[in-house]
């Protein structure tokens, strides 16, 4: 008889994203004229940049000629893209991360889902923010790494609590140490940054606790404030303890073409269960070569050219373009008397709505026709907040931040 | 402490592929001037159809525009591209598939791998071809399915044995029934095809036993036999029991493109330890979601154009034409006395060397600057045999064989 995965059964109602979008659905069902403003799912609108648009309809071309045609590429990128980003997104900021250390992929969504192949299913305690991106969570208790759910947590899961207090950036805990960290900054739902020290500290604690930190840079884009470090391995230490994820989604506007990348530094380790240290980078090489055939070669050059001048150029207006409205719905909130966090060096705005946040969510879908993100979604610590996505055209967030103050006031 | 899957230790060796383009290049590094012809990993060559060409030029452009711009897709693909898949290649053929049960992926080797984590890790018997893709058991072992590696093979692991006694296709065995059964038809590495009541043989077997099959159809387009199934769901009863992944990179050229699909009938189901059928299609539909982000817009374009008029009739040129290679390569083993299969329905040779594998691979690779697979990284079946692949360049194909003939006489 063939047997489920029944960790299935332990996952909490559908994803998140997917629950929204039923709940849209039915709402434009029910009022077919409403125009409805999304701002909820942190999907770019901004058209391709012209240097990702060009380079890619030149390898859709070299796939035209027998001479130029590409099959197979490596499973872990073209050099010229492991290249360009090793240069650009590490050694021009002093990080000491090499072509040899970055591994493209589709998408953050999958590396970061994938990566807990490599650890054990027993015997360790996972840190994970909360609220938190729902994919850390639930790809652990996929894997079978939790208990059940338990009003609305998973048993054996520890949880880094993110409030108002500490800013949404939680501290090392104290007492039995963690093993494996999760962390995201610019955060991923509620826009928070972290200094230098804050980082340091987590990879002093990995350090001393033979730890490991998973780190979510998908947003490094919008950092605009020169003291907040872009990569986790700007900080002493982290080549021994961490492994970054990166994205051009959010960067470059990719998220309906697909690449990202993950940096596993040659001699980071973990360990067997007798004490052994284990190369992770051989092992991740080892999961990505076998689950996976690389990245669609017109997609890795469209990557490249947001590395050249003008991808430089175009790719930062854009960037530029979706913080002037994170701007706009700050101010607009804050003017409404409500507090909020984020928005500045992300595109996320995280606003305290003083009460249930699926019935605030349901609120301004029905009486402002915005769509917004639930923060309990993001876990327990995100009830009593929504997030805000910048991610739309100017004049329509202009117009939701209207329509919000009138439903709100 | 972070803990590794010690499971990742049991693998043996490294990647068949990556032994091989390791040898390769020592081989040119040592011979600089020698010509190799690679007949080795199953790659195409030809330039991609000039319809898919034209379509993924046209989803290029419209990303670059603000009224037609798409960010996140639906993670299952595109109902323009599901559709075209269920119509074409399932409905046209008698074969009752939605175009809802189709899920759009970057690979099949994603798929076969990412599968098995829908099952349980312990207490079931897993059937497994040998000789075989290597990714099917190598996702099992890291998974923890199997046992370490006794001679060549993991404990725990049921091989259903290929030989030229039963052509390649082994039937369902007698004794304690299997309960998760890979397939793949036509055959990699071997060429074979099963008929029509090999397939129900199967069939019959996993419906009276509760099994699930999990059939890999990605070279199906190499099917010139009108007698040949394309598809497990040709097979009464096959809803019921199997799971089929298909792919575009062979049936389009698309090795380095990247698309491909599965499908997961509703209504299939696996069952919890307590004997609760639980549906696969939602199971794979939360795995998906939770785990992927969706096919490049601009391939999925491209993959739809496969269906077009100019698509079928280009991309069946040139199947057509690795067919015509592979005629050339049986014609040219079989007049240096060797025995083979494969080749009619598939693009690939399977060739009785009558001796150890890896050391023909290397005197071939030495004496004839030619790259074949070797039989036994195929598994112990394998041994004794090697792969040679039919996607080339005809005028490689018959230089090939003209220098391996000379090497061999």
């Amino acid at each position: 008889m063939i047997l489920v995965n029944e960790n299935f059964g332990k996952l909490q109602a559908s994803y998140l994203f997917s629950e929204i979008a039923k709940r849209v659905r039915a709402y434009q069902e029910a009022n077919p004229q409403a125009a409805v403003i999304r701002l909820g799912i942190g999907d770019v609108t901004l058209p391709l940049a012209p240097a990702c648009l060009e380079a890619m309809h030149r390898a859709v071309d070299e796939l035209g000629h027998e001479a130029t045609f590409r099959g197979y590429g490596p499973e872990q990128g073209y050099d010229f893209l492991r290249e360009a980003i090793a240069k650009n997104d590490y050694q021009a900021r002093g990080c000491d991360i090499q072509a040899s250390e970055i591994f493209v992929s589709d998408g953050s969504k999958c590396d970061c889902a994938n990566i807990q192949e490599l650890f054990a299913n027993e015997g360790m305690r996972i840190g994970i923010p909360d609220p938190v991106y729902p994919v850390y969570v639930d790809t652990n208790v996929m894997a079978g790494r939790t208990g059940a759910a338990v009003e609305g947590r998973y048993q054996g899961l520890v949880y880094l609590e993110g409030s108002a207090a500490n800013g949404f950036v939680p501290a090392p805990p104290a007492g039995e140490p963690l093993d494996l960290i999760y962390l995201c900054f610019p955060n991923n739902p509620t826009g928070a940054v972290a200094t230098r020290e804050q980082l340091q500290a987590w990879v002093d604690y990995a350090r001393a606790n033979k730890a490991l930190i998973l780190f979510d840079a998908a947003y490094e884009a919008f950092i605009r404030d020169p003291a907040i470090p872009h990569s986790i391995y700007e900080i002493p230490g982290a080549r021994d303890c961490a492994i970054e994820f990166r994205s051009f989604s959010k960067k470059a506007g990719f998220t309906g073409v697909r690449c990202a990348f993950t940096v596993v530094p040659q001699g980071l380790v973990a360990y067997a269960k007798d004490g052994t240290a284990v190369p992770l980078h051989q092992m991740w090489n080892r999961r990505h070569t076998t689950k996976f055939n690389g990245v669609s070669y017109p997609v890795q050059r469209a990557a490249e050219a947001v590395y050249s001048q003008d991808g430089v150029c175009e790719t930062t207006q854009q960037v530029d373009y979706y913080l002037g409205n994170a701007k706009l719905i700050r101010a607009g909130i804050q003017a409404l008397g409500l507090d909020c966090v984020g928005g500045d060096n992300s595109p996320y705005v995280w606003v305290n709505v003083k009460g249930d946040s699926w019935a605030f969510f349901d609120r301004l879908l029905h009486e402002a026709q915005v769509v917004t993100t639930p923060g309990a979604g993001f876990g327990k610590c995100g009830e009593g907040y929504i997030r805000i996505s910048a991610f739309n055209d100017r004049a329509k967030v202009e117009e939701a931040m209207a329509r919000i103050a009138k439903a709100i006031r």
